[in-house]
């Protein structure tokens, strides 16, 4: 490709409101066009990366027996029906109406159309197991969509489905996968991946995990201990902690006129915030009714571990707490609680033998709660966040730390929900019918291409692994206006072509510097500069983007040696 | 890929909603389920030919100097208002409100698209020509799918927008992408698919030509000239006819009581059909006044071409034409006729001196009607559909043939109607804003998959050519049972693989009957039966699936013989 035809323009800055540096650096490259909040049109170097990921998912989809097949985009309602998600899921889904008056929706994953693709057609547990696969475009409607690729409405993903007639079987062919993942990502040239135990979240099932890339911009928070290998999802991270439970002590009212957060409460009685009950009010999405989580003064409530405790929907209480609800906003606590609310005692709070809690009552709170003798036996339940420096439920030091992570991939176990739902059965070797126990396995492919980037770059552009750069090699002609430099240019072009690599050929009439500042926002990984004076000295100059070497060869012989480096850059990905 | 493990059953019989072979046997060989109306999933097979043909395609493009891109499957409504076609295409295109209320709409078509990336990034006249294409899901919400992938609402097309600084540059350009599109088909093994020119419909533009594929079954009417290279989609057609000038007589109005049709008038009048004028009466979509248009008695009005000459939507008048509309049904003639219809003369009538026609008075015609004397000058225009024997356009023989034809792909010289409507403008060498003038081409991937099973296939089942074939090689192991058998089998299929060939085993053990009639619906084209018999002889029995050879070949270097024979198929589709 000569650069003089790409479709594309390259720019000095990105418009504020690209916020991190990928989506900055894809921007200011020619990579995208915005189209709508979180639609993009892809110009020619992001169509090649996103295809050469496809093709890396596609190969080791394939060497695990995954079968591509094809679903609709669109969809009738009815499938959607019959799963329970057409009502479970709000306005994510994008739903319309077709001339039949036929409700229709856009699929934003894609279980419901492979059990409807697999049902009836295997019917006997000798056809299992099997996978099914499809790389296709999917329409999430998303209420933030940011970070340009990172996160999207529609977008391009691989979705993957296997079928088993026994949990064992699907954890044997789980774990094929979960290989199969980390292959891809490192044939993809992602250096930071690490899988993490994750909340299964709307898709149902149980054991779940998700392919994180390691990145300050990361919108998932992880918690990684540093001496074994635990990792998961904040979200699936259990929230262990040591109590001192300390002496037990009478209960007492004490006056704290206007005293209603935990830092207040701490000035004032100058104890620590461990010792304290901190309340934090939920309402049900269902019927605005409350739900009151008590957790050790020094910690959150992860809000996502709590849905998947009460089995409901539920938002932070707003403004609405008011006294006729039994709820006293700054002085909640266990003792003498409106039986109105719902509520939730954290972990971190059994086996402390006096706290510090509200006493609904304005301007005053207990001490010396004791929650068996005042309150009585009450189930303790995780819900809390965990933090740097919490116990690792594996290894049990006070090794956890906290980064932030972008999802690229996630596999699930997902159960026989939508089998059971949709009424798919085979029939076991005895004749018995059996609903198939389902996995599924998805990779963003934007998402990845975007995530990459991030995690691979420089302040003047991506710097592309070869196993996914648009072209493997640039050609810097440093003087077009020169017959000779570019009868010299052009002939290594079609040379390096006739080898087979792939080359992007700077043929324009334009000064070293900018030619160079687009080169670097091509990311492309070796680079030729061919001038005049590299030409009087019979040879080209060699640059690798990133910046592991820089050389001159030899005019002769140059295509066989630049075919040699690319092929080395490249043996780093075949794995 | 085991047959075994292969997802998709085959079928004896096919739904009895099934027409035509094709969807017949693409339903039956287990190539795709039925989801909702015009909306299929495509099992493995179907995945394996339409990624084949897509990569022909692809590199047919590229060859071209084509820029892969990819644009969003959902976009605003806003862009779409810009070229006016939010509002002037109906119910085919799907819309929806996003979840922020914003009108959204789902891509039948992409030169809004093409038109938003392009904008802004190519503005001098120095970046063109360039050409864009993608590979993607499209809906269109048809009103009558039918016949399996031929006509579906949700479908796979490659989309192709260039972008001209000159009528002459996109002439040539159109021409190189004739070319390819020829080379796209014949690569593909699509036998009989001709360029014929056609009407350009929603599109805009004026020359356009459709490839077609023939075949009975096709929804598209041609007119071929037997004796010259004159092709043309009827509605493209000129209808040529000579006419008997006959002599002057007077106007004379004649009782022909209940005499409505030509057929009757022709039995009680005892003359020619070619000396009738016949009404045909529409009614233009605005707002349902009448169009009244006369043409030769033993023809038909062709609406596209009527439509295209008025410039306005029309339909065929119902039941209402009334008389106080002044239009008396089966007594309608130019003469008298009331002067509220727009009246249409076709050009089949230009020279006719004595016409019969209705006296616009119930049970009354006109005998010898001259329109220059009785109506006064007249334009005549073409709207008559041609006909079988018809005069050539071109060639001026009496050589018009009739056939029918699936359209595969299309291209249109656009001109600058999206440009324009969206203000997008380069700068010529003088440094005058111009708008682009644009071309675009498509190509519908399932329909074509599908339109060369319907031209290749026998009672049986698909005969797919090697270069779309879902595999090259069929191992049918007819003793699954007997380990000997299934050993050569495996090793066979190992061997074979390594080779690169694409193997399809049937691995089961079932009769060679059923494993011959599902062989059949694989249409694989060169298939290898291993039995204990063939074993006995050392031999493999090779048969193509076209039939074109059977025999046997000693176990002994039979890899590579495969390897040959399958080289040798796929050297007929590299052009």
């Amino acid at each position: 490709m000569k650069v003089s035809k790409l479709l594309g323009e390259r720019f000095k800055n990105a418009p504020s409101d690209c916020l991190i540096d990928s989506h900055k650096l894809m921007v200011r490259g020619g990579y995208m066009k915005y189209m709508a909040n979180g639609i993009y049109s892809l110009f020619m170097p992001t169509k090649r990366i996103t295809r050469k990921i496809e093709n890396i998912i596609r190969e080791e989809m394939d060497k695990i027996d995954g079968q591509e097949v094809m679903f609709p985009v669109v969809m009738p309602a009815n499938l959607w029906r019959k799963s329970g998600r057409y009502d479970s899921i709000g306005s994510e889904m994008a739903r319309f109406t077709d001339r039949n008056n036929n409700d229709m929706v856009l699929g934003m994953t894609h279980e419901e159309a492979a059990v409807h693709l697999a049902k009836d057609t295997a019917q006997s547990y000798a056809d299992y197991p099997f996978m099914i696969y499809q790389i296709q475009t999917k329409f999430r409607d998303e209420p933030r969509s940011r970070g340009g690729l990172i996160r999207v409405r529609e977008f391009t993903m691989k979705d993957a489905y296997s079928f088993h007639t026994s949990q064992e079987d699907l954890e044997e062919y789980y774990q094929k996968c979960f290989t199969a993942y980390e292959r891809i990502f490192k044939r993809a040239g992602a250096k930071n991946v690490i899988p993490v135990k994750s909340d299964s979240g709307m898709m149902g099932g149980s054991v779940s995990h998700e392919f994180m890339l390691l990145a300050d911009i990361g919108e998932d928070t992880l918690a990684i201990c540093s001496e074994c290998d635990f990792k998961a999802n904040m979200e699936a991270a259990p929230c262990i902690v040591e109590n001192i439970s300390g002496d037990v002590q009478p209960l007492e009212k004490i006056f704290t006129p206007d005293i209603k957060t935990i830092d207040d409460l701490h000035k004032f009685l100058d104890c620590d915030t461990k010792q304290f009950g901190k309340a934090v009010v939920y309402q049900k999405n269902s019927d605005d009714s409350y739900v009151v989580v008590f957790v050790r003064g020094d910690l959150e409530v992860n809000e996502t571990k709590l849905r998947n405790y009460l089995g409901v929907d539920i938002h932070p209480a707003q403004d609405i707490v008011t006294e006729e609800c039994g709820i006293v906003p700054g002085f909640i606590g266990p003792v003498n609680l409106t039986d109105k609310a719902v509520v939730v005692y954290d972990k971190s709070l059994e086996g402390i033998n006096a706290l510090v809690c509200g006493a609904n009552e304005k301007d005053y709170h207990y001490k010396g709660i004791n929650i068996r003798r005042d309150v009585g036996e009450v189930t303790y339940v995780d819900v809390a966040k965990t933090f740097e420096g919490a116990i690792c439920p594996v290894c049990g030091k006070h090794s956890v730390t906290i980064k932030k992570g972008i999802e690229v991939g996630n596999i699930f176990q997902l159960g026989t929900k939508y089998t059971k739902a949709m009424n798919m059965t085979y029939l076991d070797n005895k004749g018995q019918a059996q609903y198939p126990i389902m996995g599924c396995y998805g990779i963003g492919v934007g998402r990845l291409a975007a995530s990459i980037c991030e995690e691979s770059h420089d302040d003047y552009g991506p710097i592309w692994p070869i196993s996914i750069a648009p072209w493997q090699v640039e050609i810097c002609n440093l003087r077009a206006k020169d017959d000779n430099v570019s009868a010299e240019c052009e002939k290594l072009y079609q040379h390096l072509m006739d080898l087979g690599i792939e080359v992007l050929y700077d043929d324009r009439a334009v000064r070293p510097g900018f030619m160079f500042a687009d080169a670097d926002l091509f990311g492309i990984p070796v680079r030729v500069v061919i001038s005049p004076k590299t030409l009087e000295k019979n040879c080209y100059e060699i640059s690798f983007r990133d910046k592991s070497f820089k050389g001159e060869i030899p005019v002769e012989n140059a295509p066989a040696q630049i075919k040699a480096m690319v092929e080395k850059l490249l043996s780093e990905y075949n794995l």
